[in-house]
């Protein structure tokens, strides 16, 4: 780089360093000291490095910048204001960022949020972050859709020192080092600072360079405010072809005094403060020579917008999986067909299945898993489609901001694992509602039908997690309960976009839908006719209550049973069940509060209408040979059923 | 160690194969090929190395084995139950574990559960694992409480190979270094074969140790079938005090040919196989020479029982937090008592203000935060008693893990965070309910009213998902709305056993409440008298709609406001208003679906009670200067809100 594009890019860093001073104390919040403390490297990556156009965020050959420390956003909308960028909802309502805009930081309809945020049109990011260590596995995932797409295109990762404590970082970085995605740059930010301290020498920029190594990247360090250090760094390459990580050693709150302090973290200044912070950058401005003549601006993408929908974050309806028909879809497995005609098939081999006729329909849909492959039966789908199966080991939260990743550029992930290991990535979950991912998520092994293995692998907690995303619109949940549910609930996965979570479970059920079944998003179904009790269930659960609902028949109680086999509830079966003041619905569930009861207490009492009497797990279950002996320990016995409804409708 | 002892352990982890095959033979599930390559270690730990009195798992003197790889706990029932140690639900129900006793693992009865699982009789173990990566952070909590409690005791943690993946693994040891925790020994058992494959190189013996040496602890790689390595590698000291660390290569399904494979993860043998299996471990035990003479026992533990509460697992009642008496408490800080006069204070600083009176009142009480503790204001804790702090940094996952080791050992661990960050550890904070472990937990900035930083920063799913394991009696919830139901909340929280969350909020609000306020787990409380139509809510948005309140009351309508602080809900008030079919009720909530709204509806519709109508967040919030913009942008807008009360009434 010759002296004079230096002197242009830390003129850039100045007038950026100014922007964000000024944005953040109008907007009386933000981190304007984390910003600070990247003007350099962003100025570098956005004026000179990267190729991409700032017209057409939406062209999917572009170069990314992931920002992980996404508090420092408003380093981005800097350069990006001085760059004219482009932003918006969609193309049609492309608008170009001036730094007059940047005022508008953080305002409820400004685009600009407090936190990098595509999702209300800031499409120069492809995953909402801000919540800390997520912003390398969405990067790995970019680089992953990229490969698949033939795409020359590098990721750059910024990640803060502090946030490098997370552990997801490190799953990330073993997933680099796994699928040797050397089209990812990680650039770690040390400034030494944290929020409530200085970092941990665990987080130096000696350590992190240490442990990237034992990671098997390459691990550069450089001066984070030099120019040319950082385009060396940029453009390091290594001969064993592993990636090449950056650790940037800088200063929060550069070039402003009343920043510098640790005291500042989150603090923008007051309004006297930003004049005098203003003026120290003008000084910092003066003392550099000038650059005249040089035109800074980053290079092109190396392919033109295809106009695909790989890079576009809403993905296009996929073709759509054929429609069930097991004798065909399992020709191939006599044994198995067999199986499924005279005693049935768990819901969770289904799923595989569904997937692998997925992959033949779609090959944008991707699989993702967590080392219980053969038992999710996503290796059903690896098996056939090796480069579109990404074994992500063990470690859920990576997986899932790398299926965000996928997601960002067009690719249809189906993610799964135990429903019960997910929990740990339900952050990560809840940022790719955020983002608007069109993720789709399997837990497997769910409910307390697992019986023997306890309940550290039974995901109980699942179905009001996952439900209340239904509020803001922002997830479905399907729980199938046999193997035509099953195969239609990956088919609706697959055709709704965003985000759905199909349940599935480890047992054996028999098939009970006729293969022509219709299913929908929100849809229930009338499985036994009966009005003087109603069951509602779903599931394997449905199965189990089946006898306590012949019990009562057969002692004259006209009972029937509805398969609400889908959550948040749009069915109108159910809305006028629960619309009925004269009706009695007894909900059954094998997981704890908050699902399917709940949803149907709450339309009934909305409207005065059905009584409701929610039966879930009522204790921590535990290990037991049979679903029966854990179903009966968390007061799901078959009598505890019949005694609870027959107290419902006092007989 | 002398050949004669090598011997003598050879046959001891022999013996303990043929259990292992035979108790997951006859369970028909478990994981024999994962405790058998844990056998030497095992025998040379339990058997010789580990100070501990197996007739007594109480002894909070005894060193811990943790073992974090949770599925190979045959290897430890097999190894206990040749020592005739000593399990049961507490002292008075002790029972001493005998070979034939294996043959109920699994079973709905049996204490012996698929995965370690204290809180069902076990106490040996410390913490319920299973989900894995966890057990690495409980062991650090276990030290930090041997140091408070002054206690010389070593805890070592087996950890897999394909579970150091879990990047939790990595967050636990760069807590071990911060911490200077050389009482811990991780032990890394690197078998090479994960569920569905093999491990990936990233975690082979080699790169495992070469991460640990760049995290600052010592790694020494042994041959884990070897007993004189095994030993001489637990005796490894480092001269300049840092952890040290094993790594062991092993061999799964060590000893039957059967097992070694990589198809056989979590496979127990059939019975036929089952009778080869131990014909193979005999052969190999008819090889070893004799070992007569030699005695193997463990050593004892470096202190006697005290009979305290530390090292067990029910903590005794704190000593009570004194009641709320603002004028004395801020006594120090007349600014602050001003405020809380005038304007009011948010319930955050009022958390971390109670926190220090309760610091006053009781020792055992710790505190823990992942680098916010300016924000959450665990820092005023911090400040007046910083050995009884942790600072965890930017790792929420190996906090909430880190704290159930603390809660094994007797110590009241109050943890913070944001509400949204706590999000990605609720898996761990799932295995604390299933250990029953005594961990409070207080997320701050929760709801939209955080305003300018947007969803990433803010906790919306959260009330759903504790108020889950409201149905499992495993956890309550406290939302607070002032400053005295704030410091009523600790004072709960400290004075009930088992996990609580409270809730704080970001914005200053002003007192509502007298300082001899009652409150109650499940409590509720009337804050304005109105009977035609019933709004509940609590926390924020209690305040918030108070104006909505005024509002129809000032056209005449009859309304009042009942504030629900707790779940799950158990007030007479509560119960009576949903129980009445003439009353409407309209709940509002800064949060998504699940959580006030779904409870009250829930006790509604079980007796055709009242009309209970739910508002809560309708869309994913965004960045917005005011808890106002935020509210209205999630259809939560006062008038929305007078509209959908009118609405109910029919007015």
């Amino acid at each position: 780089m010759d002296d004079k594009t230096i002197v242009a890019l830390n003129r850039k860093a100045i007038a950026m360093g100014k922007l964000i001073i000024r944005m953040t104390t109008l907007a009386e919040s933000g981190h304007p000291s984390s910003a600070l403390a990247l003007t350099h490297v962003v100025a570098t990556l956005m004026f000179k490095q990267m190729r991409y156009d700032p017209k057409n965020p939406w062209n999917p050959a572009s170069d990314r910048l992931v920002l992980s420390e996404g508090h420092a956003v408003p380093v981005i909308y800097a350069a990006y204001a001085d760059l004219g960028g482009v932003f918006g909802k969609s193309k049609a309502e492309a608008k170009t960022l001036t730094p007059e805009f940047c005022d508008t930081l953080r305002e409820i309809d400004s685009e600009l949020d407090g936190h990098p945020n595509p999702n209300v049109g800031f499409h120069f990011f492809d995953a909402a972050t801000g919540s800390l260590g997520q912003g390398l596995s969405a990067a790995a995932g970019l680089a992953l859709a990229a490969r698949l797409d033939g795409l020359d295109k590098r990721i750059y990762c910024i990640i803060g020192d502090g946030e490098s404590r997370e552990g997801q970082i490190w799953e990330a970085v073993d997933f680099l080092a796994d699928h040797k995605l050397s089209a990812v740059t990680p650039i770690f930010n040390c400034n030494g600072q944290g929020q409530s301290d200085y970092t941990s020498k665990q987080q130096s920029p000696e350590t992190i360079a240490r442990k990237l190594e034992a990671y098997n990247l390459k691990a550069v360090i450089a001066d984070g405010h030099d120019q040319a250090a950082i385009e060396n760094a940029l453009n390091e390459t290594d001969l064993e072809g592993r990636p090449v990580a950056i650790v940037l050693r800088t200063q929060k709150g550069w070039g402003v005094s009343a920043l510098k302090d640790k005291s500042n973290h989150g603090k923008p200044l007051t309004k006297d403060q930003m004049s005098a912070a203003i003026a120290e950058l003008d000084v910092l401005e003066k003392k550099l020579p000038e650059s005249d003549g040089v035109v800074l601006k980053p290079q092109l993408p190396t392919a033109k917008d295809c106009g695909c929908c790989c890079g576009t974050r809403a993905a296009e309806i996929p073709a759509a999986l054929p429609p069930c028909d097991f004798d065909k879809i399992l020709a191939g497995d006599s044994k198995l067909l067999e199986q499924l005609k005279k005693k049935g098939v768990a819901t969770r081999r289904i799923y595989g299945i569904a997937l692998r006729e997925l992959g033949r329909a779609n090959p944008n849909v991707v699989v993702l898993d967590a080392d219980v492959s053969n038992s999710t039966f996503s290796n059903i789908f690896a098996k056939e489609f090796p480069n579109r199966y990404f074994e992500c080991r063990i470690a859920e939260q990576n997986m899932l901001s790398v299926a965000g990743g996928l997601a960002a550029a067009g690719k249809i992930p189906f993610v799964s694992s135990f429903a019960k290991f997910l929990a740990r990535a339900y952050d990560q979950i809840e940022m790719l509602t955020i983002t608007g991912a069109n993720v789709k998520i399997c837990g497997s092994h769910a409910g307390i039908s697992l019986g023997a293995d306890g309940p550290s692998q039974m995901g109980v907690a699942d179905v009001a997690f996952f439900r209340s995303f239904a509020s803001a619109a922002a997830c479905s949940t399907l729980i199938p309960a046999d193997a035509v549910a099953a195969y239609n609930s990956v088919k609706l996965a697959a055709e709704n976009p965003g985000m759905v979570y199909i349940r599935t479970m480890r047992p054996d059920v028999p098939v009970i839908y006729p293969e022509d079944q219709k299913f929908e998003i929100g849809g229930s179904c009338r499985v036994i006719q009966g009005d003087e009790v109603i069951f509602v269930s779903n599931g394997f659960t449905l199965h189990y209550i089946k006898d306590v609902v012949q019990a009562l028949r057969k002692d004259g109680i006209d009972a029937g049973l509805v398969d609400a086999y889908s959550l948040p509830i749009r069915s109108k079966l159910i809305e006028s069940l629960t619309a009925d003041p004269g009706k009695v619905i007894v909900s059954v569930e094998d997981n704890y509060a908050g699902g399917l009861g709940s949803a149907l207490a709450e339309m009934a009492a909305a409207r005065r209408g059905a009584k409701v009497v929610c039966l879930v797990c009522n204790r921590i279950p535990k290990s037991g040979k049979t679903p029966e002996d854990v179903f009966a320990y968390c007061g799901l016995s078959r009598d505890a059923i019949i005694a609870a409804a027959r107290k419902a409708i006092g007989k």
